[in-house]
């Protein structure tokens, strides 16, 4: 029973998904001037958090991005992502929301804390770990965006967390470097037959989170999203080895349509 | 340990059931004239959305619809089924209940968006996703009356939600292409043999939801639904490959009822 | 892997086990005005469903029955069970309820929905499934009553929701008929060992509710129930196929008591 | 597949565990007036209660106990723990604690319900079981003590339920008797080990609750029940066929020191 | 089927972990005087108990330690950890939190009850429990430091619940000593890959609450804990024995930060 080799990693940004829930009785019964105070400050805390107000030392990635979604059904209202350098960064991000008057009308029916992560599975993946490629190489640089990632403007968005299982016979942990580098290498390959039209930031949450990945995803056509995932399933990396936790399906919203977003 | 290939598949339209219980004690005491709101606001709201008012574009099929049931017992007292072309439409529909006076009487403990999907499992349905078939030959048509479905008249209503075991023995996803045919062949000849008396809705929730499918079957006769549902547990694409979400059952329910259900 | 024989069925009456926590806070805070019109109104929807005043069409076995048991510690306080002869039946009995000033004061914590069900395992019940028995024989009126179940004045109740295994090794829906005939059959001999002490009603609720059937036991002596459950947990129907959801244990209570519970 | 016998049994007194947590926030802000009553109503509760006022007709041992803990964390702030005859005398304590002024300040978040059981595994008490030993021997009286257990006063408490597994492998239901005999043994000498340092109550909850068993153990120092159960779990009987729900951790309360309790 | 040996333990102190949610709406909405009274009395609350003032008899080690640290996300805001040598004093700390108008201010979502436990797997280690090594020894004074914890002042610090599974070729408790002792040696050597980097609190929570044990870290770098515990989960001790828990992410904290906190 020898300890299998874990994969060198590498992290960038810390992410935190932060949900809120409209209380829509308190809205609809809120005075004209409350709720036109919450939307101003609303509005004003995305905005601000989005153009990273927060941030003093933006770095070469800018210092983070703060993006906001809606989400679909009875799980939540609204997704804020923040991605900043520091938890200490997210942490305060979400601690400000309750300062706003927008807040007194939401609750946080759940949230995701996570940081972005490469890991050295394929080989070209692992002379980047193993410092054999320069900082300024198509490489490095491709790792480096995938750390510090853009959040694109695509139409619609998807959420979840996921673990690999340790059980007997489907034990991710267990398994030699090389199968699941193998894995790993088919599991890319499908992700790459969505370039294009898929985009995803993967985020380990080893330590911050219930789950082990958090992983999100962005397309136009949801159901991009659908035939992804879906074709993933088929994949052993999933079907032997994915436990995947609650889905979080919503569309791109920008600060400055909170105001036709309340009115229902 | 190879990728399994997945069954080509075509999408309809989005589902959105979304789940509602009463505040009954708010009711009760609620001063006459705000019922008397709640119940306009409510029925108009369920009335334009059966009209499809709020489709702009309603295309071959019409755009979608809307109908009510009711449920029984404490999961929830209301289930409204809106069918769309986009998620964006579901969205809307689903926060524009929220406008509504009856909303401040409601809570959403539940919800499930899915999308209607066909899957080519079988050598017929492969000819319709190789492009074999003329769009306008029955096969076609059949495939897309299943993607845009009627909701039929029938008395009852049963909805749950389900997965693909993933697990040592009973792993769907690891199961050869032909197998899973086989399965799904047998699977639908036992849904044929109820033919006339119990209707259904299959829509992918891979992505959307929390499970991979969402079941909605309609029928006269309770009993006929528990018939199929019974004897499809049998059936080893049940029996050893489904997981099954909680169940709801109730009736079917016109927006002009809405009066007499809320008088208790 | 072929399909498994399900048993043939038959259905009698719908079952509505509905449970109700009272807010004892609220009732003690209540003017004795209200609480009276709560009590009036209270006992007489208890009453007048176990008189079965809501049934226009009583049929042979007198159309249902409504009873009412107090519910020991934190799940509930009442659980009224609604035998009826359709769906429509036990929801109009459930809604009906919140038009009491009684339902102020009550939550619906949970609720189960089934139909009570025969099923032609043994070779003698085989007989009436194939219509070989006439309708007036000892068989087709033992299983009429069974179908249409008297509620007995036993001083005790259990009820609890449960499914069969569809696991390796323990799939009860992948067994040959024969052999699940084999465990029906000495799984109703121990039931038959508490005749006279234990009477039970089984219901199905595939397609109704959660689980697969909800199982209600009556017993003047707790430890019966205890004993019969024990000893059937040692069969192997149970002890390698059953899985069971929560226990519920109360005592039979007559309307006219609600009074003195209330009291508390 | 034969059915396996189960243990004969023989029970005595029914326990309701109640557990209640503090509505700080009400407490806080409640008059000193309503305290003061609600500190009066709550003592005499527990008084009269450990002083058996409900009971009629004692019997031999007494007719039960009524005992009253702390619970450390969020689950809960009191245990009471009733012991009585019958269910009928647990049902009416616990409704009876909702006249208080006292339960205003409270919720019950759980509760566990069962009855002390002894069960003939070993061949002396087999001996008992089968009739073949005097009421007024010590291995009879030994029995009936445990079966009407004093609630010792040691200065800990911990209740938790638990469950004997029924999966392929650790199926303790599909043991011989014998097989369960030696496990029991062995698990009795664990116990036994600890005597005069642990104390507990074994209660069934077959038919009355979600777990098979309910377990109280009561030490001075929480090491040694730490260290038994520690103990217990390296065991077969347990590392193989033990399932365990939540554990509540308190110490000994006596009714008079509410009032200091509730000061904070 | 025979009893593995238990390790020898020897326990410290107490450990509760008492998590705390604000209510920001009642805080925002709070007159000016009622949150200075309760920044005051929290804060006096907080810097009494690191201060230890509840502590009558300190003890070798100083009778115990109280810190405080934010939590990120929906799960908390505030982690409060009380270590003290009995029961009684944290859950009397627990209590008297309670007190403080800053109470009326949160919610307790959830806490942990443990002892610091070490335990004698290594051969060292069981020198030391077989008492064969002097009390001032390096390696008794080592043991006794583990049992008694400094909470050191790195900025980050991450606590969750785990226990060992036993199941069916993943059953820790049936493994013998000796293998056991092997990955504990085995996992031992990987935390000390971090030492300086991590810093490891562990407790034992059999008896006490749900999990085996309580595993508080502690680092300035996030990205140490992920890492130390990522290449742990690749050791067989954690990829075929364990079960986690849910995982609570924070920073370290002063009492008088509570103002600036609290501002949002």
């Amino acid at each position: 029973m020898t300890q299998r080799d874990p994969p060198p990693t590498e992290e960038g940004w810390y992410a935190l998904h932060d949900f809120r829930t409209i209380d829509w009785d308190a809205w609809r019964e809120a005075p004209e001037r409350r709720r036109q105070r919450a939307l101003e400050e609303g509005t004003e805390y995305l905005q601000s958090h989005a153009a990273l107000e927060d941030v003093d030392d933006p770095g070469e990635f800018g210092g983070g991005h703060t993006a906001v979604f809606t989400v679909v059904g009875h799980k939540a209202d609204l997704m804020i992502v923040h991605l900043r350098q520091t938890v200490g960064h997210v942490e305060a991000a979400e601690r400000r929301f309750e300062r706003t008057e927008l807040a007194a009308f939401t609750e946080q029916p759940t949230s995701y804390l996570s940081v972005t992560e490469a890991s050295g599975y394929t080989e070209r993946a692992r002379d980047y770990f193993e410092g054999e490629v320069d900082d300024d190489s198509g490489l490095a640089q491709y790792i480096q965006q995938r750390l510090h990632p853009e959040i694109p403007d695509a139409e619609h968005v998807c959420f979840y967390p996921m673990s690999k299982r340790r059980q007997p016979e489907q034990n991710w942990y267990d398994l030699p470097f090389d199968e699941r580098a193998e894995h790993m290498a088919r599991h890319g390959d499908i992700g790459r037959g969505y370039g294009g039209k898929v985009n995803q930031m993967i985020a380990s949450s080893v330590g911050f989170d219930d789950y082990e990945w958090g992983i999100t995803l962005w397309a136009d056509d949801p159901t991009d999203i659908k035939d992804l995932l879906n074709e993933m399933r088929f994949d052993p990396s999933s079907s032997k080895f994915a436990d995947f936790g609650p889905f979080y399906f919503g569309k791109r919203f920008e600060p400055v349509e909170l105001d036709a977003y309340l009115a229902g």
